[in-house]
């Protein structure tokens, strides 16, 4: 794309109430706008990255058999009436509205009870089982406070997933392979070596759920990592039961403050059984099936990559969720020939389906740079009249700053 | 995709209250879930139909020069009280709700105000523009009364597209380039030659707004048709003066119940006038942007679909967002030669990259038929120990009923 065409413009300073870091670069660099604390638009620049993580996310739910659905957001009351969420102690986020008969409807923070709802309609017998749905979609939840740019918001996209099996093995089973995925989302989106699968408390179901933290500082989250066996245990069951449990040792945790990226959950029958969603057996016996609930918000691991990978020129994407790949700088500064060798190499990039920000505007070299470094696209290719002079194109890895002079060719395999 | 693994089944019959046709064909072919009157989400095949449509819109958008973003569905009242448009009494279908601190938010059923706030950041010379900005996002309106299915819905995804361009000249070429925009999808969606353009009322900035009205007899408009010439006249202005201004006669003209599946409108400066946005023309003017909106909602295009092109048996879906190409039918029973084959050619289709839904499920012929039919894939494949003597395969073109035998080579170039 033509940086000139781009209607979104980089600025110098982010809104003066804005004090994450992360909405601070996201704004300023044009990614994201603010509608109100905890509620954010996406510029086209953020939604080429939310699409990247998104499709990443799905690949790996797909990959461990999910099925993609769309729940709605608008809730009727009656299916979490009957599980005691409707309540705003059970629930203390539930946006709430009516319709225009007075009805209360509530707009969804999570969707356990309407699709166990659903699943009602098509779960009957043990051969319609085990069935895994997944959703990439808006949920709201009515924070207290929101100051966290991404981290914490009022309306964000969340991947939730949500399995039915038929019993504990099973679900067990489908459990394990739920954290296999969720760790290869993190090692795609750059946040594996930092992102600890982490114990937290189980509910009534389970022993424990498990979070997805990453270690940063504008995290809310307080876990002790055990760097070695690269596992963490969150401070709300950290006990000396637990650690005995769980064969860790108080000296070899280090204390760190961490973001919730993921978390995965064993419902086991909660809802199944309050909401009665039960198959025949093998013996044609009547039996509850067992749940289990997958949460990844997209948003708020682009949110965190800007946390922990950017630096203090600007924004830094690792090369799977970087909104471009390359970001192409004509330095011509009126010398057509310079110009129109950028012009080509453009062409010849878009051919080669790489995606490609050509920065063909006017403006100094200096604004030029410092945006791509705002912006943060993995690789800066530069074209002037030195670098015509040399036949080649100057490459910045913009996670380094190295420099290397390439030949065109070589910048389609990057 | 497995049909025995799909986790959706068929049902005889919708749920009672719902009386629209489409409603009741997408619940019982197990693609949409009614949640309460007027919200639905969307299963596994409901969402892939929705998905293509989505995407033959983005390209049809994309290649207008659009920039796809994605605005919150929260909204602060501030931008709204400024055009007049936060009372009840100016969008009498907003869903509105508090924060923790007491203060309202809307639930956006549009978005000029918040894009025109945005836009103020990112336009501010007669270089920055025109700008063509979309998104696919998901709207609410608290609709009294919501008994059309997918028609008339509270809360679904629409696609908006904002245009910002210097003055009218600009902003009508752009206006008419959107025309044969909307021409294209809804030609590609199957809805084409039953689709009318449409002269509607225009509102303080023009004379005339146009909408695309699909004949119907589900539609809740009534629009005069000029066949001859392929336009309409909405009924709301239907007279004498505008039959005379658009050189219509009145004998030419039948009258019809229409669904308005998309809609264009001139803006002039209504927003830009009361929110701010102005740019600084060549001679350092300020002058205020003229704004456009163009809307088409995919979940109406495709209840529409099932209105218009559904038969006696089911739902027909065109080529172009049809969930699966091919509905491959194993008829088997019990002779694992042919069962063999099935899962061959399977696998094969697959390998073509040919989107197939494999009936491998161990049910009666009649019950694979009648849910073929209900499902409506284009193109339904039967293989048999009949079809396999014949060294062919039995293809059954879900449109118009005809039979042909051919050679699985023959089935990848359907």
């Amino acid at each position: 794309m033509r940086q000139s065409k781009l209607f979104t413009k980089t600025r110098r300073e982010a809104p003066t109430d804005e004090v994450s870091k992360n909405a601070k670069l996201l704004i300023r660099a044009g990614y994201i706008a603010k509608e109100m604390a905890g509620v954010y638009s996406f510029l086209p620049l953020g939604l080429r990255v939310l699409n990247k993580v998104m499709d990443i996310i799905r690949e790996e739910m797909n990959a461990v058999g999910g099925q993609e659905l769309r729940l709605s957001a608008l809730q009727e009351p009656s299916a979490w009436a009957k599980t005691g969420r409707w309540q705003d102690d059970a629930i203390d986020v539930w946006f709430k509205t009516k319709l225009k008969n007075g009805n209360d409807i509530g707009l969804a923070t999570t969707h356990e009870e309407p699709l166990t709802v659903i699943m009602k309609q098509h779960i009957a017998s043990y051969k319609d089982l085990p069935v895994y749905a997944y959703q990439i979609q808006t949920k709201f939840r009515n924070e207290l406070r929101a100051k966290s740019g991404l981290l914490r918001v009022r309306e964000f996209i969340m991947k939730d997933m949500y399995s039915f099996s038929r019993d504990d093995a099973e679900h067990e089973k489908f459990y394990e392979k739920s954290k296999s995925a969720y760790k290869n989302v993190f090692d795609r989106v750059g946040l594996g070596d930092r992102t600890y699968i982490t114990f937290a408390s189980g509910g009534s179901f389970s022993k424990y759920s498990h979070e997805f933290q990453t270690i940063s500082e504008a995290g809310e989250d307080i876990i002790y990592v055990d760097k070695e066996k690269h596992i963490a245990v969150n401070k709300e069951v950290y006990t000396d039961d637990v650690l005995k449990d769980l064969n860790l040792k108080k000296k070899e945790l280090s204390l760190k403050k961490a973001i919730e990226v993921g978390n995965i959950f064993s419902l086991g029958t909660r809802f199944s059984e309050a909401l009665g969603l039960s198959y025949k057996d093998k013996k044609g016996e009547d039996r509850l099936v067992v749940m289990g609930s997958y949460g990844i918000g997209p948003e708020r691991v682009m949110g965190t990559v800007v946390e922990v990978l950017s630096d203090g020129k600007g924004i830094v994407w690792p090369e799977s969720i970087a909104p471009f790949r390359i970001h192409l700088i004509d330095l011509s500064s009126g010398n057509k020939k310079v110009r129109d060798y950028a012009e080509e190499l453009y062409e010849d990039l878009l051919q080669e389906k790489i995606e490609v920000l050509f920065d063909d505007r006017d403006v100094r070299a200096g604004e030029k740079f410092a945006d791509a470094d705002l912006i943060g696209i993995p690789y800066r290719a530069v074209v002037s009249e030195k670098t015509m002079e040399e036949g080649k194109i100057e490459v910045v890895d913009r996670k380094n700053g190295k420099t290397r002079m390439l030949a065109e060719a070589q910048l389609y395999s990057l």
